[in-house]
């Protein structure tokens, strides 16, 4: 495999060259965001989404963010060029210093583009759908990290490793009022009675950009989306269940801590969700 | 000032240009641990037991610890020494890269030094004493991280950013059942009917070093220290109350969400606990 490049601050390095301080805030303190995109015939979808939610997170952190969607766009293009990429995954990372005490300005933060080419999620996946396990670790939506995708991110790597040895693909995060937050990577949907349902916001889910696109969908198959709150039962006892995020689309759920979620089998309105979220996001325009 | 040093890998390098792979765990998920120290008279207090709950820790994470309690001594000594410090505080920063799915060899870790004269926490704090606030922001106790002192710190930032917002010094976090858990940055005690209470580790509370040392202190003042799960009302119901942490050693609270606790003003158990903390602290062996 030839080199790998990544872009740092908008210029093209050598991936494993790629440095940033050892003192910054995003090393001492994961103080910072990233943003995990997918590029489709080497164009990025829903890119401006992505950078408006990179926008609207970063005063939470007291970040600026040093350049505009042009300028990510511009830097993920050439990225994925100079890799020879055209399917990839892409991870946006911002990260900055931690403001002194009593500072009124925030410092410039650095920025990250890397890409890589698709691995995850292979069709098999799709065909047999995914299983899952409720981990033991809640999500803390007291938390204003709880809407926003930070460097802070090991409660969900350590839940997907707990997954990942127990043999399942997906963890499903519990807040701290026990109802379904979202998975480790990604947000859940169940279909009940003619309604599409994700859980809020203020459950502790991700806005998660492709939760939204898929929201958006759902009208046109019949289903009423409504962000609402479901225990596990509620997800045990769906008539489909599925999980989203950027890089794997639309992903049937089919079982929770090995019980069968209906008939066990990837369900329709996941498939026909999937089909029309690859349509838009290969659609050229 | 001079230029400051730091000790990367325990070598000695001028502080701005300490780096670390962009593409690290570190970076990418606050994926690491850190320690506080505090130096007296050129020496790091408690340093083995520092080193020990890092050790303790690394495995949650999978990372591995590339460097034993000596080596850390010397670099620490090297960039006191370096630095003109005698009277100081230290942070170590171990950061590592993410196993691959599957991955059995934790990848080796980095670690990172560094060194500042103390400046937080003057001594007219300690005369007037600490004011708290109730963070709305819940400490995660199902979490495994609640127990380690990782790089995914932001809650513990972003709850002393609004206390000092609201012009108090510390943050107090609640559980997820609405105990007492630790301040922000700092282990919370009360004094009652003889005992000295600090809330258990299963309650949220970092086990800290300080913690340690106070509690083992506590019987030679009469008091009987017990690890036990407290409310807000209990801790504003206290005879007396104070935090620690390795920095601020024992620091009296006065006052919760501007509520006086007991008298409002500093107490004689907090004061006594200081004075032998400091002794041991800058005994000459």
């Amino acid at each position: 495999m030839s080199e790998r490049w990544a872009s740092l601050g908008g210029q093209l390095v050598a991936a494993g060259d790629a440095r940033v301080p050892a003192l910054g805030g995003g090393v001492t303190y994961g103080y910072g965001l990233f943003e995990t995109m997918r590029a489709y015939g080497g164009r990025v979808f829903r890119l401006d989404a992505h950078y408006a939610r990179l926008l609207d997170g970063a005063p939470t952190l007291g970040l600026h963010v040093p350049f505009d969607a042009d300028a990510l766009r511009h830097a993920a293009c050439a990225l994925l060029e100079r890799n020879g990429l055209e399917d990839a995954s892409l991870r946006l990372t911002l990260e900055g210093d931690v403001p002194a005490a009593g500072a009124v300005a925030a410092a410039p933060a650095r920025w990250l583009v890397t890409a890589q080419a698709m691995t995850q999620y292979p069709e098999p996946l799709y065909e047999r759908g995914a299983s899952a396990v409720v981990s033991g670790v809640r999500r803390n939506e007291t938390s204003p990290l709880s809407r926003l995708k930070t460097l802070n991110y090991l409660d969900n790597l350590l839940a997907r490793r707990e997954a990942r040895r127990l043999g399942a693909d997906e963890a499903i995060l519990l807040n701290t009022r026990c109802v379904v937050a979202e998975g480790s990577a990604s947000n859940v949907f169940i279909v009940r009675g003619g309604r599409l349902l994700t859980p809020p916001i203020d459950a502790g889910a991700l806005p998660g950009i492709t939760r939204t696109t898929v929201l958006g969908l759902a009208p046109s198959l019949g289903l009423e989306p409504r962000e609402e709150a479901f225990d596990v039962q509620a997800l045990r006892a769906a008539e489909e269940a599925f999980l989203t995020n950027s890089l794997m689309e639309v992903l049937p759920l089919v079982s929770i801590d090995g019980e069968p979620i209906a008939s066990g089998r990837p369900g329709a309105v996941a498939k026909r969700l999937r089909e029309m979220y690859r349509a838009a996001a290969t659609a050229t325009e």
